[in-house]
This record gives structure tokens, C-alpha cells and sequence, in this order.
């Protein structure tokens, strides 16, 4: 029924159920929608590290063993680890996609409702859910803090759980923006495999860049499948300055900590109840969050839907006063209308 | 004796059998060469396309599906197949290092010599003679023009081969420089992986682009393995510009075969006899190879020497006049030595 609804009052939210971020073909769905869109789509970072500090791209030479060694160490000083222990990837979704080459023990378990990818990452992987026991065997891939709902398991809770014997893949995408969260805090061991992102925290969703951390053992069948030049020019220049910038890092964990409580703050005045403890997003809960997707999106704003929770809608940051008031103002109108 | 006397000499060649763009560690090796380096080491274009035409990057958002596609068909209408038979990857090196997921009929076979990572590209793969005869089963990988060597196998005696049954994978990595060399004018069958590289023609190594071209149903695997976003914001925006560049494309083209016949004429005046029909790079043999490479690196000129055969040393083109005069005047130097 409420499939009908939808098709009948507006378009199929198909498109947007995969990932966030498809603005391309929200503007030709909703053609009449105010301009600029707010994408609010994604958990990226809305203030992004200034690309410009890194200084000039050198696109035309291969990039330079000496410099992905650079890059891996400013990552590995900023997890917490050892640069052995750190392989550079385009993107920790290709990540997801390489970890059946990283001779992970079976049976292979995800915990769910998470990242979409995790359901395809590990192949015959069954889904358990989040308060799942540790089972003494076999591998566990969950995200910390998780996706779409933001709930953050405390590292001690997560490494008492290792403590039974079962090898866990850590996706931590969001993890910088939310100190204390990393398992890296306690090293890595033969049983943890730890995914970052560089791209959320600092804004650069574009650059293609994130980490596997894991034994170097572990780590030599991804370095071999990957070859000599994981990642552009690009993202070792702008990741190895950007790991380096302390200052910035640090102040951006306190940015993102207040527009969080904007952001809750908004949402509380049109008697939403938003939810989850990662500041790049909140999910909030309603009876048909697709309709109100819907609504938002004819207003110019993009919100993250989800086919298997047809009551769940996720919003990252606004990156702006402008943005701030749009959503405002989109939200009474929407929520009027219903 | 030969690994006796290069050690006596000089610097181990070790670090640069690999892959040529070590410069890095040339210049760590070389610390008295003489700024700039010459750096002859690779066949990239040293004329790069021009990157401020594709306008700025968008390094914040997740690069867009349609975005993708629109890179895909540029590079699709240049190579002469359709889009769907395109998949764009992060460098054509990690094209090889994937080849085992592309359902390829066993066994292996590679022809050798070619570009180093062809042996590891497909696990059990058997070298075979540049003249090897179709086998009637299994997959072929080889490269055409040839790298290093420049040999060009006409397409018609390529298709010919392929009659005979055998799935041919071609690395024409360097066939944009040389009209008429690429199989895909013949279009995509079920027996013919193609991979293209951006960064050699185009002169942009740093940008990490590469393509498998394939019958759409043989990439549906890679495409899952990639995800959905493959490639980073800067390789979509300057990668669909270019390649839709065809006054660009023609003219270096051109400028290419003026180059090579620079080289070559530079390198006839000091005795030597450059070999291959690549524009883009230069096979010289001599007795001890590995001695000129020392000698050129002294005088800040990197070359690219053989593990397995130390009677080789390829050449790139030198980018402008004074690189010239900088080649003729250290093999002037070099060579008298000897």
C-alpha cells in the first residue's frame, strides 16, 4: 500500500536506496525544485580540509613509492599504528570489495542494518543482528560507529567481544569524528582488520581514498592485488597534508560536535527525534519517512531514504546558515502538507 | 662478474627493474647528479593535456553515476565500442592485477618479455615466445605495441590468431600513439579483453585511469568488484574533457612520431640503434646496459634498465629542447667513458 502511495504522489525512491549522494538524478526527478539543492544525502563532512594547503597536483609523473610511504605513515601517526600495518586504497568501498582477499577464517558474519555494501563484501556472509554475540569462530564485519543509525559500540565493549576468539573487520568510515571510538587505540592484532575513510571527516569524498590496517601479514595478498600506484597523485598529496594538520583535526571535532546539536536542536522543533551518536548524521524515525523524502526533495533538499526501513530517513550536516534555514523551512512545509 | 663490477662501480639497478618513475630513489642514489633530472625512465607523454580545461575538481561530493557514464562513453566513443563494453578503472596496472576475476577461460599463457606485471596478472600463467602460435583454448595476455620493446603486431595478424579459438587479452596501454594498432577497431567479441590506459598518451600519470574494455556480461563481475565509484572526481572530469579532445588527440599524434624521430636521430649520432614502433619510447641494446644507465643517472638522466636482460635500456622522450641537450650531452659524456 504504501508502495502505491509513493508511486501515486510522487517518484519511485529506488535511485536513492542504494547510496546517498545521486543529486545528479535527483535534479532530474524533481525538476522543479528550487536551486541550489541541499544535499544532505551523504555523512560527509560539509567543511571540507582546504585542498589548496597541499599546494599543486603533479598529475603527470607516477606517483612515488616515497610518497605513498609518506601518506601511510601521516594515516598510521593518526590511527595510532604502526605504517606496516597501513595499506592505502582508492576508497574503503573498493575496501569492502577487496576483503575476501585477505584470507579472512569462515564462516563470515555482517551485522545489520549497516552500510549497504557489508551484505556483498564477504561472500555466503550471513547477517546477524547488532547486539550479536561473538560466535568463537569465523569473521564479523560491523561498522563503528554504524550506518545509517549511528549507534557506537564502546571499543571496550567491542574488544571484550574479540576476546572470544572471532576476527572482526571494523569498518570505522565515521570513526574520526568521534574520538575514542577506533579500536586502533589498542593496536592491531592477527584477529582485527580496521577500515577508514578519508573522505568523510575531512569533506574530500571525491579524492578516492581510504585505509586497511590489519598485520602486515595480512596486508601482503591486498598491497600484491593493488600493485604499485593504489591512489592518485591527488590523494597522497592532499591525505598525507591533510593526516598531518593536528590543528584542523582537532578543531573539527569540536565544529562538527556543535553543528550536531544545531542540527538535533532543528529537527526537536518540528518534533522529530533524531537518533545516533556519529555527528555526520542523524536518522530520525516516522511512519512513512518516504513521503517526507518525497516532500523535502520537491523543496530542493535530498535526504537519505532506505528500502529496508520504510520509517527511516538519514540527514548529514548543512554546511551553512543558507542551508540551515532551507531545511527549516522545508521541514514546516513538509510536515504540514502530511 | 657483471653484478660484481655494477656494485664496484656504482649503484645496485635493483630499484629501478620494477617499473620505470623511481626518481625519488635516483635521486637519493644519485645524490651528485646534476637539478633537474631527466627523467627518461617511463613512456608517459612529457606533453601532458592540459588539466585547468576540464575546469576545477569537485573533490567534496561523491562522484555522480551520470558523471561516470559520461567518462565512460568519451572513452568509449574514442576507442570505437560502445559504452557498455567500457569500465573505467583506477589504472590500467590494477586492470591487470584483476584479470583473475573476469571469468577468463584457463590456461594461461603470456608472452614475454612484456610489461612485468603480465606475469603475475593471471596465477599460473606459462611465458611464451612473441611468436607463439594460438593454443586453440585458454587466454592469451599480451601487450600491443609491446612494451619494451615496441613491437607492433598488426591488428590483421592479431585477429587472425584469435580465429584460431584462443581468448586474447591485449594491453594497449600505448596504442593511443599509434593509429591503427588498437583490436577494438574490429569491435568487442566474447574472445577479446582490451585494457586502455589514460595517463600514457595523455601524459598524466598521476591521475591513476585506466579501462577494460570487454563484452558487457565479462565486466559485469569487475564492475561489482569496483563499486561505485571506481575513480576519483579529477579522473571523471579530466578524463571525459580529454578524451572528447579530438583536435588535441590528432595533433599529438603527430607530435608524437616528430619526437620519436628526434630521438632516434639523437640517438643514430652517438652510435646507438634504437629499436620499437611505439613513438612514445625507445628500446636501445648494448653490450653493458646497466654501465650506461649508471653513467647516464650520474649526469641526472633516468633511464630504465632490465633485470632480465642487461643488454637493454629503454628511453622516453625528452620533454623540450633542453632535455634534448641534456641527453646529447650525457651520452656524448657516457659513452666515452665506456
Amino acid at each position: 500500500m504504501r508502495q502505491t502511495k509513493r508511486r501515486a504522489k510522487g517518484q519511485a525512491l529506488e535511485p536513492w536506496w542504494v547510496h546517498g549522494g545521486r543529486l545528479g538524478e535527483a535534479q532530474a526527478a524533481f525538476p522543479d525544485a528550487p536551486r541550489p539543492w541541499i544535499d544532505l544525502s551523504t555523512g560527509i563532512n560539509p567543511h571540507a580540509w582546504d585542498v589548496t594547503q597541499a599546494g599543486p597536483v603533479d598529475w603527470i609523473r607516477l606517483p612515488d613509492e616515497g610518497a605513498l610511504a609518506a601518506l601511510e605513515s601521516a594515516a598510521a601517526a593518526h590511527f595510532g599504528v604502526d605504517a606496516a600495518s597501513v595499506c592505502a586504497v582508492p576508497g574503503s568501498e573498493m575496501a569492502l570489495r577487496m576483503l575476501d582477499i585477505l584470507d579472512l577464517p569462515q564462516p563470515y558474519r555482517h551485522m545489520a542494518p549497516s552500510y549497504g555494501t557489508h551484505a556483498e563484501a564477504l561472500p555466503g556472509s550471513i547477517a546477524v543482528a547488532q547486539d550479536a554475540a561473538g560466535a568463537g569462530n569465523g569473521t564479523l564485519l560491523l561498522a563503528n560507529p554504524n550506518n545509517p543509525d549511528g549507534r557506537l559500540l564502546p571499543a571496550e565493549r567491542l574488544k571484550a567481544l574479540m576476546a572470544q576468539g572471532e576476527t572482526r573487520v571494523v569498518d570505522e568510515a565515521f570513526a574520526d569524528a568521534v574520538p575514542g571510538a577506533s579500536l586502533l587505540s589498542g593496536g592491531v592484532d592477527d584477529r582485527l582488520v580496521v577500515l577508514r575513510s578519508f573522505g568523510k571527516f575531512f569533506g574530500l569524498a571525491g579524492l578516492r581514498l581510504g585505509f586497511v590496517v590489519a598485520a602486515p601479514a595480512r596486508l601482503a595478498p591486498l598491497r600484491r592485488r593493488l600493485g604499485s600506484w593504489p591512489v592518485s597523485a591527488a590523494a597522497i598529496a592532499i591525505g598525507t597534508a591533510a593526516y598531518r594538520d593536528a590543528e584542523w583535526i582537532a578543531n573539527m571535532r569540536a565544529q562538527l560536535l556543535k553543528d550536531a546539536a544545531r542540527l538535533d536542536a532543528l529537527l526537536h522543533a518540528h518534533g522529530l527525534d533524531p537518533q545516533g551518536l556519529c555527528p555526520l548524521f542523524r536518522l530520525i524515525r516516522l511512519e512513512d519517512a518516504g513521503a517526507l523524502f518525497d516532500r523535502l526533495a520537491r523543496r530542493g533538499v535530498l535526504t537519505r531514504p532506505f528500502d529496508y526501513a520504510p520509517d527511516w530517513l538519514r540527514m548529514g550536516l548543512p554546511a551553512d546558515d543558507a542551508a540551515y534555514a532551507r531545511l527549516d523551512a522545508a521541514l514546516g512545509a513538509a510536515l504540514a502538507d502530511g
